[in-house]
């Protein structure tokens, strides 16, 4: 039997859309071990909801590496969720690392990191929220050809991530669909030069950059309609001592960066816009998670 | 009398198109003082070209300053330039922000640097040379309204900086024309991500990142067919030792950035290539600046 521990990942870090994700410290638990037929049991987030049959995300991760190292064995599995469905915390991304780890462990390890960084990629579709799962810490991951290449950096750890988590669910293709697929180069280098911005201020411990270095032009804008309070929130940042604001992932949780005395009174703020635009929300403070998934 | 050195820079470095810049150490020299009447001396590169009128580029970023101090007088400058026109390397940043860097020394410096950034910027349409010209190292720089916003960082010493510069020139505004004003969301991502990790490379001295996160395909890939002997290079850069390769902002130089040992034999190997596609072309090799335009 293995138990592994995932962390949540904020992806689309600020202007690093599909690119930038950072491992925050919110949990899923995945025990494991063989067994004669699949079983699966879920407590915690998800209960009630997630399948529990093969096609449940976890089984299917496991089920991947299985096959790839040809071992054709079932799965008991043990799920205890901290990390909430649908809300752009890496809840998917975290259930395919997870299971893809666990298995590998099961099996004594015959592929290395970067083989499970690449199946997990493969399955979740962009690296951002997987490798940052995995290795923790603010990871820079692209593609290329079919290998993800990526850098992990340490985040300053005065630096909390306020998340404002509204009830509603939104999946991911539906927050992908309506992003256009052609941008302009204005836009384009809008994104880039605060990607170069965000990744100094980080290395360089200067917080100073943050509020310009988190914007983006990519995505957010598009997303508006889907995430209401979202605009009122981002427009308020500065003045409410944040010093950094985007969405999470595809949302619609949102994250504010901010310095440690001011978590409380950020995440009642965003809470409170959420509530005016008649969602219900509620805050969590979280840090970054830099050492990924963990053996327990 | 003044006299400043002003430095060549690379913009678009790499994938940071219109953003990160590097100064390296070529400079142009700038001397000037009040005069009855408007004189200029030219020597060096661009002697017997560069106009000797009010038109002339350092005359007219002077006269920028003088007009915004409500001075009314004529100059008489001295330029000795080393910065080749017209090859990508910044010459006509350098005389933008050393002719208003003379000007506001002369004038008492009614001006900080943070404004000259921004004159500067107006003047040349984006921020990435002057920024780089002006405060020295590897700059970021975006522009958020009408103010520039920049990081500047130090580059690690033994990464040497070997410039290719063919023997024609080419004009920015054409290498400008042929670059598309829409890209792909995929393109936009390629850029972003390979920029995250072009920073955080820099930033922790990890040259292992350089290979791909100097890549770019925002303006490389359409400026082929202006500077022949480029791609043909690019797809060796690897085989032949290089850390990095791409373009030196516009064109024509082509940059491989190499460690020490490496850059006599990258020097030699890409004027070997220019000069098999019947382009005469030389080779220096450069260290970053890391002081920006100083006095002297």
């Amino acid at each position: 039997m293995v138990r592994v521990k995932v962390p949540a990942s904020i992806a689309n870090f600020g202007p690093g859309f599909d690119c930038i994700g950072t491992a925050v410290n919110l949990y899923n638990f995945i025990e494991m071990e063989f067994s004669d037929f699949p079983k699966i049991e879920v407590s915690g987030e998800g209960q009630g909801k997630i399948s529990l049959g093969e096609d449940n995300l976890v089984y299917r991760a496991a089920s991947t590496i299985l096959k790839k190292a040809n071992i054709e064995k079932k799965l008991y599995i043990r799920l205890k969720n901290e990390i909430p469905l649908a809300r752009g915390l890496g809840s998917s991304a975290a259930c395919i690392a997870g299971g893809m780890i666990a298995a590998n462990l099961l099996l004594g390890s015959p592929f290395n990191k970067e083989e499970i960084i690449n199946f997990a990629t493969e399955m979740e579709g962009h690296p951002d929220n997987v490798v940052a799962a995995i290795v923790g810490g603010l990871a820079i991951s692209v593609k290329v050809n079919d290998r993800v290449v990526y850098k992990k950096l340490s985040m300053p750890p005065s630096l909390k991530i306020v998340v404002a988590i509204p009830e509603f669910e939104l999946k991911t293709e539906r927050a992908r669909e309506v992003i256009p697929q052609k941008v302009s180069l204005k836009d384009a280098v809008f994104n880039i030069g605060r990607t170069a911005l965000l990744v100094a201020g980080i290395c360089e411990g200067d917080f100073s950059l943050l509020q310009v270095a988190t914007q983006d032009v990519l995505h957010q804008p598009y997303r508006k309609s889907l995430v209401p309070g979202m605009e009122e929130i981002l427009e308020e940042a500065l003045a409410m001592g944040m010093l950094g604001c985007f969405l999470s992932g595809a949302g619609p949780s949102v994250v504010g960066l901010v310095q440690e005395g001011k978590a409380k009174e950020v995440g009642e703020f965003m809470v409170g816009v959420f509530e005016k635009k008649g969602v219900k929300a509620r805050y969590i403070i979280l840090d970054t998670c830099n050492e990924g998934t963990s053996i327990v």
